[in-house]
């Protein structure tokens, strides 16, 4: 059985380099969301505790099972711990064995780059040259490079109410040749912008966009908003967008659309990427992207991860799974 | 991060003896079973595969949050692949981080042993001379060397369907001084039972041991029978014998009780452990422990085990979590 480590995520990447990794990524993710009907899928399993939430996502088809944990603390950073922490487990149907342990704190931060930016190739703009992030937390730079390869990005704006988050970021983004516009609030940063990702942590039902902020029409990208009782987007303008989220039942639960009656029902992501909806700003004015991170995202991260670790021989060989002679005498073991 | 493999838990186990290990492991099951209500409690969330199943098992309190991975994939033999195999991971509940990622399949076997042999001690009669083990797979022995520690053993009778089960099952008992009586059928193995587990793996509706075989009264140990459609126990036999299982609510999906009404009910462990209801063959005639294996036991098993290992200094320390000097900045890890 294979386990990956930080580093090991780090080399892979590293050795095919980014926009090749998001490439493979966005492929392998298309190729999941196509095969939609055939997962056996759930909404997340969430254990809600004093200062956040743990959760398991675990999804299957006829080949592979996936689960991630993964827990969202907003608190963690006052401790100095990060806000969200994921570890994996990627295994074999037919026989139930596991294949692969890895971390997945790094994972996730480019799966959901690369969720974000494959819905995005659909439903914004194909010209869209002004990108916004309301939050330029851990996930903030593998939005922007993710979205840079895919879209003719001319500038870059963004806000965070810790200004040290802003600092962090405009450091990062340094080697980029792009125009930074460091905003004071989220009215300023959404000006002009094609493309807003909202992305914060705070577990309480917020309004950091509202309707009236939008003068034009836009691609919203709502990543944050991913919890019961945790929302980033206004009513007003919930109401007001096109919606498409993910798995409509998991979003229900903890997308924006908790804020809209319960039978409310919207566009999913697969029949968009399947083709049998067409859905773009262009047509169908402000879009919002309400995503949560299903399943099936780790799915196709942990897919990919697998096959490039053995392609590129990554990751250390480990016993978490017993090697027998006679598969009845677990016994023998321990002898 | 501790990772722990087959090997570290061999050597846990080896450093302390299976007496002490078992005694802890007892204790701990306890001290966890009489905080009931403190625990955030769900059914386990299961994908039924083709061949088997694959299920999630997690579950926290204040202070800790764990879940285990285990399949059940009844032809996995065939193709020498073990029926059941088990990860998990143990994590603080005030961050999320997680703390430790563990074999299970080991930990499953000796805290299911545990478990057994825990109830056993309440609820079987005090002076049981004769064990009965009908199936002899991966968990018999373990089974045994549990209830030996516990009870004046002085016979064990075993059946299985399979000889080449019972052959393993001798070799491996041959160092102890028991009086071994192998049997042609269940219904041999159980004349003069004190104390019945029933641990077979076929994935259907069974009737390994039916009312007509008990001549007096007996406490079973019933833990094979663990999933929808996966029962051990003639209905008539559930239906005359004082039921105890673990937890209601995930017994009714998975447990003997499946076979009877929607709404039937019965004590639960926690309630005998705590002394609230005192619960014995010699009070209460044959007794069907209907044991499918509860999240609460593997989360006795991994806060053992976590804390052993620090105490050993057993296992390696891995990178499965980023460590950042300033937790927002992800991104720094990757360049």
């Amino acid at each position: 059985m294979k386990a990956l480590q930080i580093e090991d995520i780090k080399k892979m990447v590293s050795t095919i380099g980014y926009p090749k990794f998001y490439e493979k990524l966005i492929k392998t993710l298309e190729e999941d969301y196509s095969n939609w009907e055939t997962f056996d899928k759930t909404p997340r399993l969430a254990n809600h505790v004093p200062d956040g939430v743990i959760e398991l996502m675990p999804i299957s088809n006829d080949k592979l099972y996936s689960f991630k944990y993964v827990n969202g603390h907003p608190k963690n950073p006052l401790q100095n711990h990060m806000t969200v922490m994921g570890t994996g487990q990627l295994s074999e149907v037919s026989t139930g064995a596991p294949l692969m342990y890895t971390e997945m704190t790094l994972l996730t931060a480019l799966r959901t780059a690369a969720n974000s930016v494959m819905a995005a190739r659909y439903m914004a703009k194909k010209e869209s040259k002004v990108l916004t992030l309301i939050g330029t937390g851990a996930q903030s730079e593998f939005q922007f490079l993710a979205f840079k390869e895919y879209f003719p990005l001319e500038e870059v704006r963004y806000f965070d109410t810790d200004p040290k988050a802003m600092d962090k970021f405009e450091r990062n983004m340094k080697s980029f040749d792009m125009k930074l516009t460091r905003c004071e609030n989220a009215k300023e940063a959404v000006q002009g912008a094609d493309i807003i990702t909202v992305c914060t942590a705070d577990k309480r039902y917020q309004t950091i966009l509202t309707k009236d902020m939008i003068t034009s029409d836009v691609y919203i990208n709502a990543i944050g908003g991913d919890c019961p009782g945790k929302t980033e987007i206004g009513k007003d303008l919930v109401e007001s967008s096109f919606i498409v989220c993910e798995f409509l039942e998991q979003c229900k639960i903890e997308g924006e659309i908790q804020q809209l009656a319960d039978d409310f029902t919207c566009t999913e992501l697969y029949e968009v990427v399947r083709g049998e909806k067409k859905v773009n700003v262009e047509t169908h004015g402000t879009i919002l992207f309400d995503s949560v991170g299903f399943a099936i995202e780790d799915y196709s991260a942990l897919r990919l991860t697998y096959d490039l670790a053995k392609e590129l021989n990554i990751g250390t060989e480990m016993n978490f799974i017993p090697e027998l002679d006679d598969v009845k005498n677990l016994f023998q073991l321990m002898s």
